[in-house]
This record gives structure tokens, C-alpha cells and sequence, in this order.
């Protein structure tokens, strides 16, 4: 499969912030979503057309690992890296602060039949072709 | 009208702390619509109810004034006071950290027709019941 | 006093929205946090100049009213005028979609004496001419 | 290591939605940490104690996996089950709607001096101690 990496920019803010002064640990999950939604838009899938191809891809597992801690002002990088399209969606994460790695993650995405609920192990064929696609 | 006034309490969590180590002004929103939707069931007439009746109220404004602050652990008591029904649903909150009122809040709901989005300025039928047979 | 108006950019995220499909009510007060910050940083004063004058401004009052709605992925302008610097910093908000206008609102903060916690009713000089030079 | 299993309430509130009108996936994080910190100050060692103890427990690593989705009003059981103390709190988590599980985590915290920030691998004794004391 097509290495596809996508990078998208974050400005730490006031309200993700915890009392030690740095981003609250729940809060990379929205920083990861932002980055994962970015990446389907640049491959010109997004959330319309799974809707439009009947399809939903709710998030299965998801894991972080925490390297360093970010604060007030930041300006963050994540970056997206598609491992895996089927039988799952399949994402890595890699948050950089300038030269700094401070967090990974991944996320695994199930396909599943928007009108019955039904797992679905392959991939929509405008999927498969915006990954193929993509320059 | 009759007069209705509910209880309910919150246990301030860590995620809602800031950097001063007191609830983030923003989550107090959290804690005021936790405390309206009690008060709806309280009431006996909730969302599923509006659902029904094939109205939403959407909120049209919210006011906030910020008297103490809230730490970790502290249990907190959200009165709602129902100030009017009609043309909006207008309530009014006190939030308490022991003897001591730490916010007053107002909201003010416009009913609207579900299907097509326009205003309406009566309440339905079975709100208006259901405030009458409060006790 | 000068007129300083500012303009900040937001592009609404999934994690951002409710059951209606749209923005979460709540949610807009991070949208004008996020402004708020972005107008003292373009104001060149700071959290850290406050810190460094020994001050805080914590919120002690705000209203917001909801005119329309914002969906996915729409980019929101979120517009920063300054009304009152003294004895309390008011700022006014309108959010815009293109060129509709879907939110007003409007933020009080008090000054507070970091240490012992007295409010002040004068701006720091350091703010004060920091909103004198603003170009 | 002795076993112990907490178990903790947690009501879902309509600002936890997404648009498919289940928890947004993040929010599990919440739940996790609000049972995580129940859980501390069961074992009557909370963060106050680490403070104390010049020590701190951040988040190293986290992983979710979901099973089912929880809806507006669902009461849910978050159960905590502590795994290791030593070199790192190892917690595992279940959330169960009635019978069914729905989520299961995560989570491993590096015990950190809280003036240095050199990462520590043992347990401070007074954890120890209130683990061996839990009944």
C-alpha cells in the first residue's frame, strides 16, 4: 500500500491546559482527531463520503504514549501515517513540539454498515481509489 | 406560574481544573446543562418528550457571573429555578460550594419546530402539564 | 480610549459538536477564549506579562447569545473589540460564518492582586501602554 | 500484590454526545480518570497525599478499546482493577452499561520527582502501605 504522511498544525490553548500547566492527557485525543480528519481531507475522503458509500468508521482501539509534555502557546505537529486500510483503518500518530517527539499513538478504525450495524472487512472502492490517488 | 426549584449535586473532577487549580470558567456550562437536564426529568418531561412533540429548544442565551471559585473534590449544588415557560423557557441558577454561592447563571430557550426550524412562542401541551402537576 | 479590534480564525472540529449535528452551545467559549488570547498576544501583553505584574484577570462575568448555528468544518471568524480597559477589561465578541453573523458575546475580567487576592480597579501601566501603542 | 477492584458510577450527560448521539469516543478518558481518582481516595492515598510525598503520577501510556456505545442518560460502572504498583500504578479498567461491557482500558503512570522531574521506580512507602491496609 501507498505510504501516505500528513502533517497538520496545532497552537496549544489556554482551555487544554491542567493545573501542572501543561496539555491534560485527554486532551491529544482531540489533537490526534483534528490531525485524522485533515488526513482525510487531503486525501479527498472525508466524513460525507463514508456517509455518502453507507459506511461508518467509529474508532475501535486507540493507544498513547506520552514522551514529553507541552504548554501554553505550543506550536504542535502531528503527523498522520496510514499503516493499514483493511481489514481496519489503521493510523499512527506522531506529535513533535519543534525537534521534540512528545507523544505516538495509534488508532484502529472497524467499517461498519451505517444502516444495519454490520462489521465490513473491506474498504469502500472510493477509498481504496482516493489512497491510490493521492499524490 | 408555579414556582419549581431544583437540586443537583457535582464532585468537581480533576479534567475541569486549570492552571490555577480551580474549574476552568468555561466547564461551569457542563454544570449548569447537567442541572437543567435533571431538572427536566425531574419535571417528568425530557428531551425524548420535546422529541415527541417535535420541538427542540436550543439555547438562545446564556449569562454568566462568577462570585468564588471551585477546587478539586469540592461538592457542588446547582439550583435551577424555572422563571418562565412562555414565549421561552427561561431559568435561573445558583451554584453553591457549602453555604457559600459561587455562580448565578440564566438561560433563556426558544422553543422551535423540529421539522422546520421556526420559532414558536407556546409551550407545548405536555410541558405545560407537567409543570402544572410538579410537586 | 483607542478602538482595537482583532480577528482570529477557528475551523470547527467533530469533537466540537452535539446529537444536532452542530456546535455544541458550550463550546463557544473556547472559541472566544482562543480570540481572547489571540487579541492580548497581538496587544503584546500577555498571561505572561500579567504573571510577571503580578495580576491575574479572571473572567468574572459573561453572556453570550446564539443567533445561528456552525457545522463540520466550517471556518468561523471570531472578532475581538476592546470596550473598557478600566475598572474592569470588557471585551465584545461577534463570531462569523462567511457573512452571517451566529454569535455575539461579551467577557468582563476583573483584575486581582496575584498574592493576596484584592481586586484592583487600575490596568497595569504595562497594558495600558501596550493598548496605547497598538497599531 | 493485594487485589483491589473499585467500582464507580458515572451517568452519561447530553454535552458527551457526538453527532451519531452516542459518548464521543474521548470522553472515555473522563470517565476513566474520574474513576482513577475515586479509586486513590478509596485506597485513601490521593493527590494531595502525593503532593506530600513530593512525588507525581502522570499519564505514560493509555490504551481504549471499544466494545459498545453508551447513550444520553445510560448509567454506566467503571471498574478499576490495580495491576502493579512498582516500577509503575499499572490500573486496568471495565465499563459496563447493566451486563454488557462496553469499553475496557488502560493506563500506566511513571511515579516522577515532583521538584526534578527524574522519574522514580518505586512506590512511595505510605502507597505501599495504603494498599496493604485496603480492605
Amino acid at each position: 500500500m501507498k505510504k501516505i504522511v500528513t502533517k497538520y498544525q496545532i497552537k496549544v490553548q489556554f482551555y487544554d491546559l491542567d493545573p501542572m500547566n501543561i496539555v491534560w492527557h485527554g486532551n491529544y485525543v482531540k489533537y490526534i482527531e483534528a490531525a485524522r480528519c485533515d488526513f482525510f481531507e487531503k486525501l479527498n475522503y472525508t466524513y460525507k463520503d463514508m456517509y455518502k458509500d453507507g459506511i461508518m468508521y467509529p474508532i475501535a482501539k486507540m493507544d498513547l504514549k506520552y514522551i514529553k509534555s507541552a504548554k501554553f502557546g505550543d506550536k504542535l505537529t502531528v503527523e498522520c501515517i496510514l499503516k493499514e486500510l483493511e481489514p481496519a483503518i489503521l493510523i499512527k500518530y506522531n506529535i513533535y513540539s519543534g525537534r521534540d517527539k512528545i507523544l505516538t499513538a495509534s488508532t484502529m478504525q472497524m467499517a461498519v454498515n451505517a444502516k444495519n450495524g454490520e462489521t465490513l472487512y473491506n474498504a469502500p472502492k472510493r477509498l481504496i481509489e482516493a489512497v491510490n490517488n493521492y499524490e
